[in-house]
């Protein structure tokens, strides 16, 4: 079983050398210069899965490239002016920033549909079905987001982050043929994991449930999340040591 | 056998009573503004082949509705100021001139999505994969159209038009269960559906084919791509009656 250092890395690779479809034409560089960096968590949390469900990490790997092009799609639009207007991005000019709003929208498009063609390279409609439901509930998030209309904030979170980081899990399920009567336990930790990712998330910015909480009281939650994934992982009958290192590493992480 | 208008008539019934995914929220209000009006040319061809290869046209729905909801996310995201700056769609407001530009991207992205949902509601990935394979050409070809790029007309029609068409068909025959050995005379036929399409859609507006053909040339250009989809008809092993009402309504339409 490989470590998350070396998961991440084979996710790296694969997402740097993807082979776009032609008839992109020149629109290819804007989908490249946005799948660059990241720390492709939600692709290393596929692969972890899928290892300790008992298929092989590269088998995993259209599925877990597909997540973290849903992610970057994400990224794309909802950094355009009309949206959060965030004209850097890791580090970098965003998208629009770098190749003008127009060809910024089609990159997150072409970035999608992209998404779908990997999820749908296995011989199931399973990880694509998740993977629009979990697109789906993602933009729901980013408009409750966006027109400041949310129930509340678990529900913005559970939607703008958690989605994605449950269908991590769920597609490695699908790739890994886990049945789906045996898959609870598994979608219980995945559960688990979105919302520790998010409350360290705000630890970091300084928002979010640092604001609601407190910084104590955030870290508390953080810490009873992480807790809860553990224990959600001893229900699973299967070796879980790099999902644990995952679990650690989202817990304790600096940036 | 049905007529395309009977066939018309379900398609919109279908796309105006379709179940969005509850996690929008009020994002599927503008979801639903933008499924509005249009002539359903592509879900009806979706059905009408359906039928011919043999399957019920309620089978091929879902399909059919996806090939709308793509259609429609593509001139959700034209329309924005950033790309063609249209205030104005099907005699109303265009989607982000209704709901503002962030919600029109979303809404876009939400067409995509649930179109997607729908193309996996089938128990196989091909129709979802043929579906990702089309948009793919579409957000290319609308790279070269903004971009003034395209090496020549032919290849931006083909990719703007012509992939969704094609794939209007295709995803009928993955529905119908038509085996991939015996798909090739439909495809034919569906790859000179998007070129007559175009060709009338320029004669009616008098840009694109009139330009560089003239309004007779472009007149001529269309009867042969009709002559041409009849004939690909006439290879087809089966009752092609509502397909070639389809043709002649194409080829002669005033609007």
């Amino acid at each position: 079983m490989r470590s998350p250092e070396e998961l991440r890395a084979l996710v790296d690779d694969y997402v740097g050398d993807l082979a776009l479809t032609p008839e992109l034409h020149g629109q290819a560089e804007s989908v490249r210069y946005a799948l660059v960096g990241g720390k492709r968590v939600r692709g290393v949390i596929c692969l972890a899965t899928a290892e300790a469900a008992g298929a092989e990490a590269e088998h995993a790997l259209p599925a877990a490239a597909s997540l973290e092009l849903v992610h970057a799609f994400s990224l794309v639009h909802d950094d355009l002016p009309a949206l959060d207007n965030d004209a850097e991005r890791r580090g970098r000019a965003s998208a629009w920033a770098q190749f003008g709003e127009a060809v910024a929208v089609l990159a997150g498009d072409a970035l999608l549909a992209e998404a779908f063609r990997l999820a749908l390279s296995y011989p199931f409609p399973q990880a694509g079905r998740e993977l629009a439901q979990a697109t789906l509930g993602m933009i729901g998030g980013q408009y409750l987001d966006i027109t400041n209309s949310a129930p509340e904030e678990s529900t913005l979170h559970k939607l703008k982050t958690g989605c994605l980081f449950a269908a991590s899990v769920g597609l490695a399920l699908w790739v890994a043929e886990v049945p789906e009567r045996e898959q609870g336990p598994w979608r219980a930790f995945g559960d688990e994991l979105g919302l520790l990712f998010q409350i360290v998330d705000d630890i970091l910015d300084g928002d979010g449930y640092v604001v609601t909480h407190g910084e104590e009281g955030a870290r508390r939650l953080a810490d009873e999340a992480a807790s809860r994934a553990r224990e959600r992982l001893g229900d699973v009958p299967a070796g879980t040591s790099a999902l644990e290192h995952i679990v650690d590493g989202l817990a304790t992480r600096k940036s």
